[in-house]
């Protein structure tokens, strides 16, 4: 293995390691925020790495975007507002706005670097950047969200990096309150919430963040992400009162295609390991 | 990364890889069938990489070895006599025997070396290798269920490494032809089917010989497996008859531990993602 023909994230903890086979090299620049890389892989169409971190590949980004959307969208009785913290890319604004409740989509990620190369090299999950409902913001998110006045938003979507530089904020309790005060009485927080087999202890770190917030409600999902470590991610959904109830009838119904999610998928997203009920006494 | 203190699977096709940090090499042999060798990694403790695919971790084989037993054994009404073809590393055979109905669980793995190096790396993996109901025998797999009389078992569970080598059979129609005229009226036959992500082809080729060897009744179940190529792993069920019903009340009802598997996750690995049921018309 050659490589300078590979493009390799280390998992720091996990002493894993995945690596794609690359073609080449396509692009890269440190922005005022993050050191981002682009590469045209062997299989993986192209790859997009935010400091060292595989962030998006063309191939099987719709896991992690269908899974940050849908199960929230689906399970509000009326999204109409939602925003997205981080997710510069695009993906889960594309995925949001399939949904015909929502009325505003504003996307809200400090790096805009991010978008204009996503733009570029992943012009299929910037298709709906113009749609009227969209708005993108290149300001600090966890700053847009203390600003926020209360029951101003429906379903906040914080599609973040890796908790560490630009998204450490994102993974505390000042902002799960923040969250938590602007959010409308249905109103659902989805948390991108790493890997169940590596990231245990984050993870009860930020559901102990988000109880202490207010955000009493917490159900994890689970789902298949092969570029992320251990191939397993995770996404996290919050809310002051009990989850609403699946949609399930919208969901079978839905006029929009999916690649991995439907609504068999929703449910059996839900099912929580026995490690892990046992880990958080579920 | 120095090559030195990784070890890597390459995985041909999709031009991914995985790796993890070893501390040292604790053996190798080339088996009269396979290239065996043994690592200590860092952080997933004993490592045994077959013919160069990493086959079992310490830390997470509890995923594979669990789906690949309970769900069907706690499908089928009344397993007593249970087959698993490879499984070597007797994983597999542990889980099997924790369910009271088993009265017969035969282990019939070609290479004989697999087990013996398990015995000594693996040794939680083969506490049950004793258990009176219990019987290891190294031959060929494929010509012990050729040989079987009708109706001799309930779950054949096929442990196997990938079709390629000793294993190519394995996924063949005679194969699976063998296997239905073996099994018993109820009988189920699970089968250890890759990833949907890399090798979704030769999963129709797999799910094509079945149907051709009448076990025409499929379901596919997905499950996480961070070792295995793409992270993402399933199992493929097959009977002659419909499956038997889910015998939820005995799974939410067991007397003993396990770490993923549990009455939800049962349920849930049954769900198919919708490009799945797209590729497959299900």
């Amino acid at each position: 293995m050659n490589p300078s023909e590979w493009f390799t994230e280390q998992v720091p903890g996990a002493e894993s390691a995945f690596s794609l086979k690359i073609k080449k090299k396509l692009h890269e620049e440190q922005s005022p925020f993050q050191f981002l890389e682009i590469y045209e892989t062997e299989t993986f169409g192209n790859l997009m790495v935010i400091d060292g971190c595989t962030m998006v590949s063309t191939r099987d980004n719709f896991f992690y975007h269908e899974m940050m959307s849908h199960p929230a969208l689906f399970s509000h009785p009326d999204p109409k507002r939602v925003w997205i913290i981080g997710g510069g890319d695009c993906g889960t604004l594309k995925e949001v706005l399939k949904h015909a409740t929502v009325e505003q989509a504003v996307q809200i990620d400090i790096d805009e670097r991010v978008t204009r190369l996503a733009e570029i090299y992943f012009p299929e999950l910037c298709e709906s950047n113009n749609d009227p409902r969209a708005e993108l913001k290149f300001i600090d998110g966890i700053k847009w969200v203390k600003d926020a006045a209360p029951n101003s938003v429906d379903i906040i979507i914080v599609d973040s990096t890796d908790p560490v530089g630009p998204a450490e904020g994102l993974f505390g309790e000042a902002f799960y309150r923040d969250c938590f005060n602007c959010l409308s009485e249905n109103g659902i927080l989805v948390q991108q919430s790493e890997s169940a087999l590596f990231h245990l202890k984050l993870i009860g770190d930020m559901r102990a963040a988000m109880g202490n917030s207010g955000l009493s409600h917490l159900q994890t999902l689970f789902f298949p992400q092969c570029l992320y470590p251990s191939g397993w991610w995770s996404a996290t959904l919050a809310a002051k009162n009990p989850l609403p109830a699946f949609r399930e009838q919208d969901c079978l119904d839905k006029p929009f295609d999916t690649v991995y999610y439907n609504a068999d998928i929703h449910k059996a997203a839900m099912a929580q390991p026995e490690f892990f009920k046992k880990a958080f006494s579920l």
